[in-house]
């Protein structure tokens, strides 16, 4: 079964914003098994939009469009694709009530005019409630073909589609798609894809595919099936066996978990604290450990040292060290982790120093040179880095190496 | 004189990667002044690109293509723009030089047989040096269409582009596009457009537009000219309005300067500096200000006061302010704020205590509220705010307002 996506709107074309939405529905349809060959962008213009359409339509059996929904002049999606599969616009009385019943709770007082031109429907559509906005998404169906219309800020798109097309278009599918996550971290993709080599090239289902992130490697195992059991008595063995062979590199096999969530998760488990002691990453290490909800369990304080003078008086880095092997040096990155535990009574302190760029590097100690301890007890594990890239890359890199360590730490004195 | 762009990729159909290329070449198009109706991707498959090129070139008259120029036999965007063109492929000798040279320099000893296709190029081509990577940017010029086609990775196509698309495109318009921009803070894009309604109501040339960003906005101004001199006459008067109507929540005019380079070239200049003391944002706001190469002259340390016990320990804070008020209120905030000036010595000290959620607030104290101070001498401003959507956009908000705080907190001081 075949599906492209429709993006409408003049900002996508101008480059006002990023097409997320698209990516997010790629992803979605490739993890229903749908095949998807065409993706296309076009303005609020009637003329292209239907020339659009109907291409898509001609070529494709499901056309997904987002955007283009709204209670304006400029918002022809609906109109067009009506035309495009001869259907009639007519109101939708349950559509009606819920635009009254959005603007009750809402800051006007008055409903604008042209709102209710969003409870017209095409005659026999499926209308899917929109709970976070005035435009009802809607499925249009003729002649074996499919339209699904979804409004285009994300935060309408996003959840219409998961809990209303999604199982829709599960439906559509005899066979049950259904994918695991096995995220690694510390490794590179052409590594990762070494190492499964073998694997990846016998596989059919399930299918296995890498995904290179920022300093992570996702591995995605996806079976189709009839039921849900069979597919996981697919991809189960399969998963084992990336496990077994990555080893401690995977950090969670669960698609929702970030590796903030895995370290909190970790600390938590242990019930261990940690702090944070920061020059070059400049408080981002920190930043991400308190992404996570309820971090404050485990994480209480951190540092951010930038300035050497800041290296002694809150870390207690020796004036020696400093002077002897310079700000950015095994020995200082070492003395951070140790004062940062002791001068926040945390079980494990993380510490980072390093040259971002773009000035300040030497032969000796090139941009992109970042040294990070981590002080557990007594033991203190010291790591050099060599980054690529800009001071931005440099500086992520070294957060998710950080988040990485303070992980392994965990796992090599606990287990 | 109009302009598409086809963006070739599995992996964008597949939504392994967002097409950030798209939004980019957009936004250089429309300032440009090339007018741009159509986006399309497509995967590397050999008859629906050249489907898609066919379309391209007959309705646009200048189509830029990205990815799908590298050495392997997935690799087709070259092959298929040169027959639909009706050009052949011949040896470039000075593009098989550089592939030669690009090897010398990289740790691969042997060059990859594959690579040479590289150096094939349609004939009468333009060719475009990539000193990023092996494969050159193209442009083929026939009866009035012109195909430009440029690697995929942005860190190729970006200065590819910005070095040499630009000003041949810039080249091809009898008007020269000169655009400046007024960088917002503090004021959310309705307002702003409230504004300057009659200005961007009369506007014709030069042109203005809103862009919202998190916490900001900004707006554009473009005109059309014959020349650089006459495009700053018919900009210069209306930035000036814009700047006079908007006041102090101008932060910048350049178009590269973001809020923390501002913020930072403001306390260089009074030569001030700055601390931070920083709960709910968890290290961000430190991370932004390090984000700017030099920080480290006004910017020394900061703090990561999670908890309670951490706000009285490095900071200073009352335990009967914590007991009494809460951590999230404006108490506390302002003695996290004087505690950090203190403890640090540093001129400033801007703090942020806040609920970001998604648990633990109750109906006095919903999730959202966040209170923030700043201390500069004797002198204390606190802010409240309410902020709206999940944990990551309320800590995102924060962060920017605590930057704009510390900018402004300098701007009533020291003018």
């Amino acid at each position: 079964m075949t599906v492209e996506i429709i993006s409408v709107g003049t900002e996508l074309l101008l480059g006002n914003i990023l097409n997320t939405n698209a990516q997010f529905l790629g992803e979605k349809c490739a993890l229903l098994g749908l095949s998807m060959y065409n993706q296309t962008v076009v303005g609020d213009n009637r003329e292209r939009l239907g020339d659009a359409v109907v291409t898509a339509l001609g070529r494709s059996d499901i056309v997904i469009l987002t955007g283009g929904l709204g209670p304006t002049e400029d918002d022809l999606t609906k109109e067009t694709c009506a035309k495009a599969m001869g259907m009639e616009l007519a109101e939708d009385r349950h559509t009606r009530e819920r635009i009254k019943e959005y603007f009750k709770n809402n800051i006007y007082k008055e409903i604008p005019d042209n709102n209710w031109k969003q409870a017209m429907v095409p005659a026999g559509a499926i209308v899917l409630d929109n709970h976070n906005g005035t435009a009802p998404g809607l499925i249009l169906e003729k002649d074996g073909k499919r339209a699904i219309l979804l409004p285009g800020p994300p935060d309408e798109m996003i959840p219409l589609f998961t809990e209303q097309v999604e199982p829709y278009l599960q439906k559509l599918r005899p066979e049950l798609i259904v994918s695991r996550m096995v995220k690694i971290c510390g490794m590179g993709e052409s590594q990762v894809e070494d190492k499964l080599l073998d694997l990846i090239d016998k596989q059919t289902n399930p299918t296995i595919a890498t995904y290179a992130k920022t300093g992570e490697v996702h591995v995605r195992v996806t079976a189709s099936a009839p039921t849900a059991e069979v597919a996981d008595r697919l991809i189960r063995p399969v998963v084992k066996e990336i496990k077994k062979r990555m080893g401690t590199f995977v950090y969670s096999t669960k698609e929702e978990e970030t590796l903030e969530m895995a370290v909190v998760r970790l600390l938590k488990k242990h019930e261990l604290t940690a702090a944070t002691a920061e020059s070059c990453t400049g408080g981002l290490v920190a930043g991400r450990l308190v992404n996570v909800p309820g971090a404050s369990e485990v994480f209480k304080e951190g540092f951010v040292t930038y300035s050497n003078k800041a290296k002694r008086k809150h870390l207690d880095v020796n004036k020696n060290t400093l002077k002897k092997y310079g700000a950015v040096s095994r020995e200082t990155a070492k003395e951070m982790a140790i004062g940062g535990a002791l001068a926040t009574g945390s079980d494990l302190c993380v510490a980072i120093t390093g040259l971002a760029g773009p000035d300040g590097g030497t032969e000796e100690k090139p941009v992109g040179l970042v040294y990070m301890a981590c002080c557990f007890g007594e033991k203190v594990t010291v790591e050099k880095y060599q980054f690529k890239g800009n001071r931005e890359k440099i500086r992520e890199q070294s957060v998710v190496r950080a988040l990485d360590l303070v992980r392994r730490t965990v796992l090599e004195n606990k287990n």
